[in-house]
């Protein structure tokens, strides 16, 4: 396999960049400004690497137009170098090549219907009624379960498994090991003992999302459960029955989703953070790290709840006050009448 | 398939309700309040939706005797409206046909014993010793290790693995991705470098357990972790070696349990939780959402440390004080003296 | 199979360790001290356990030097007794079989190569220039992508998916559900879409790491996501792309890792920890459970921001005050003032 090569000039034309220093400068490939190396594309996104820029070994970097100035080589300067340089990377991905077809193991059901231009790799098994569209590719060890539908360009990596009810758009991405359409957590205590509510709901995922690796997504108790478009989630994040995700959010490893919370479009969620259930989450907010939601938020922003660290024999002495703050802040309100 | 249909006098007959309007009413369905159709039987449990029975189309309604007189359809009068709507809502759940007998290419050792009743989908395998009861089922690609025990109508959904020495009592449900029996974390430090504990002990599940979609439950180090009777797992989930849950214990999705850890019976655990190892609560004892338990806790009742979340500029500024109140309550202690 | 039977005075003598008492006393198996039956070798390595040394049934126990003059029973001493029992656990440990060669059922890429003294189970796949090294065993179900390397005498133990540009050392052990090398969370915001930023780099996991359960580990987006010699992780962990983890750190459950942290050498991170992307954390440190790391720490030592339980109205009493700390702490500032 020969790697690919382009020279900044056309880079440039090709991504609408604007190109300062030598256009015939060859790119044949794509690193970071402290490891890349001659023949490399660099880029300046972070600021928190921006001393690096100086002593990069990289033919040319993407930058931004402020930035731009202080590059000692060639660069494309972008609005958004982080876009530019992802758009530009992609030209050197390595792609598996497709081949369309189902391998001799997979066990399809009778009533299953697989479109002859996916791929179905070995060990997979398909349910009944269940439809893979045309582009779509299983990987190894997937369990497409009954009535379930992968849409087209929609690629489960290896190992997916989509239980029962679960229906993909178009170009869904679901990473090796999600399960999507378990039986949702539904429990109701009669006489000493717990007996299971039926999950009659399935899942539905809109195009572009992506579902990351062991990432679970439980199907619904009686309506389903819902990411809408361009929905991004990390690896091991759990999304409990009749969740509803808007478009474009995105939420990060490790986050967890209780039953029938709502959470709306172009909302970011940190990692680790947890929101309850039966609440709603309005558009455009942004919940950091290990935070915690338990009541509905109706307004735009950032919320926070995590804590950072401290040295531990000074955690443990704050912590133990806080275990008394209540009466702290009597005291204090005492104080004050005096 | 023809979905089943039932009327109302038949289902209040069925399961010991008090039917108040036309038992003629014909039900083919549930719905939730706010989305059941005409011919769907709907159901208010949580008052949260107590809104919504008002406006409802569902032909008729579980409901509590106190919301009974507010329905504007035919209800069913249920002492407890959630178990009441699940047990009937699991005449409409659809269930996969039984069909006992080993999958072709199930790759079964010969000193293991499958029931003639239970069934072994494709791509499973079944290590030595082990025993698979009548009517159990082993979805696509399960792994069942050495001296494994799966007990009888117990499932295993899909891509389920017991490691080693795991024994499943009667009707447990383990979804996908759900590792039962992997090695506990036990390392000693040994000038320089970690040495490996080995992992001697297994796994015991209870009847009637119910293990959520890519659980781990580590198998003991010595003596075995168990899982009394009815005990309910989510998603998502960390059982540390030697663990011990009481029966009819319910763990929400994402909680991490660390090694030797004693839970009773009948506790809760909300999501995201963590409860340290070598500790023990007892009966009844409830831990709400990302809460995270240190010590032995010796009274049923409801405990917390989980923190909801604040405008980010707020809580940063509320945080940094936290980080010096110990001074601050000292200081306060010194006005208090004045 | 007969169970391996040595006696005290071997044992002692082949671990180095003093024996006080009959060396002629026969040990066919382990226990914990409360739980070890006569023939069993005991030990008492957590002071938490030590009122039980009196009582114990065990013929003999590993001992610390000032613990040896209240044992009841026969002992072998030794400077760390944990040490020392995990060595000689290790013979009662039951092992499977060496089987080497390939299963039948295997999808194997005509360009890989398995070295003929490694094992290869039921439903594994291997991708295209992959390589898998002498000892080497792949249990049933793994899927092994393009470009992955397992060192020698390295075990996937079942259903474990090094997606792509995968390089394990040797004797590394990775457990059941485990993903390396998915794609990294890389993802930039383009005209109220997002794009994905494409995962370039690889996997590199260094000898004698262990990687547990449905644990994650992204490969990098341009660099590779490392682990240097004898890593251990424990279940469900996530470890974002780029991540650099120290030699001999042990991180326990349900720790979420942030892409392009660095953490030092000898550190331990404690369950359910979290911490931020983009900082360093150098050598010997340990984080406490459910603690959230933000900024690079510089100095060893143990660091704390998990907070432990209360009973809940006092916790939520507490909990109200905290979001109002800032403005307590002003009026303490005001009454100083006074």
């Amino acid at each position: 396999m020969q790697p690919p090569r382009f020279d900044l000039a056309g880079l440039a034309d090709r991504f609408g960049l604007e190109l300062r220093g030598d256009g015939g400068t060859l790119i044949e490939g794509v690193g970071t400004l402290a490891g890349a190396r001659a023949g490399q594309l660099g880029f300046l996104a972070n600021p928190r690497y921006r001393a690096e820029l100086a002593g990069t070994a990289a033919s040319a970097v993407v930058v931004s137009a402020q930035d731009a100035a202080d590059c000692p080589v060639p660069c494309l300067v972008a609005k958004s170098p982080y876009v530019a340089f992802a758009k530009i990377a992609a030209l050197f991905e390595p792609v598996p090549a497709a081949a369309p077809g189902v391998h001799a193991s997979a066990a399809i059901d009778p009533s299953a219907h697989v479109d002859p231009a996916a791929q179905v790799g070995p060990f997979c098994s398909i349910g009944a009624r269940s439809r893979i569209g045309a582009g779509a590719v299983l990987g190894p060890g997937c369990v497409v379960g009954d009535d379930c539908e992968v849409g087209p360009g929609s690629v489960l990596v290896a190992r997916v498994t989509l239980v029962a009810r679960v229906r993909l758009g178009a170009r869904v991405r679901v990473h090796t090991g999600a399960v999507l359409g378990a039986d949702g957590f539904g429990l109701a205590m009669d006489g000493g003992h717990w007996i299971k509510v039926p999950q009659l709901g399935g899942v539905v995922v809109g195009d572009d999302c992506e579902i990351g690796a062991n990432t679970c997504i439980d199907r619904g108790a009686i309506e389903d459960t819902v990411l809408e478009q361009d929905v991004r989630l990390d690896n091991l994040i759990q999304i409990g029955h009749n969740v509803r995700i808007g478009a474009h959010s995105a939420l990060a490893g490790c986050v967890a989703v209780a039953g029938s919370a709502r959470i709306g479009a172009y909302c970011l969620v940190g990692g680790g953070a947890g929101i309850a259930g039966h609440l709603e989450i309005c558009d455009r907010v942004t919940v950091t790290a290990m935070s915690l939601v338990t009541q509905s938020i109706t307004a735009p922003g950032e919320y926070s709840s995590g804590m950072p660290v401290q040295e531990s024999r000074l955690w443990r002495r704050n912590g133990a006050r806080f275990r008394q703050l209540d009466q702290l802040a009597r005291k204090i309100g005492a104080l004050s009448k005096d």
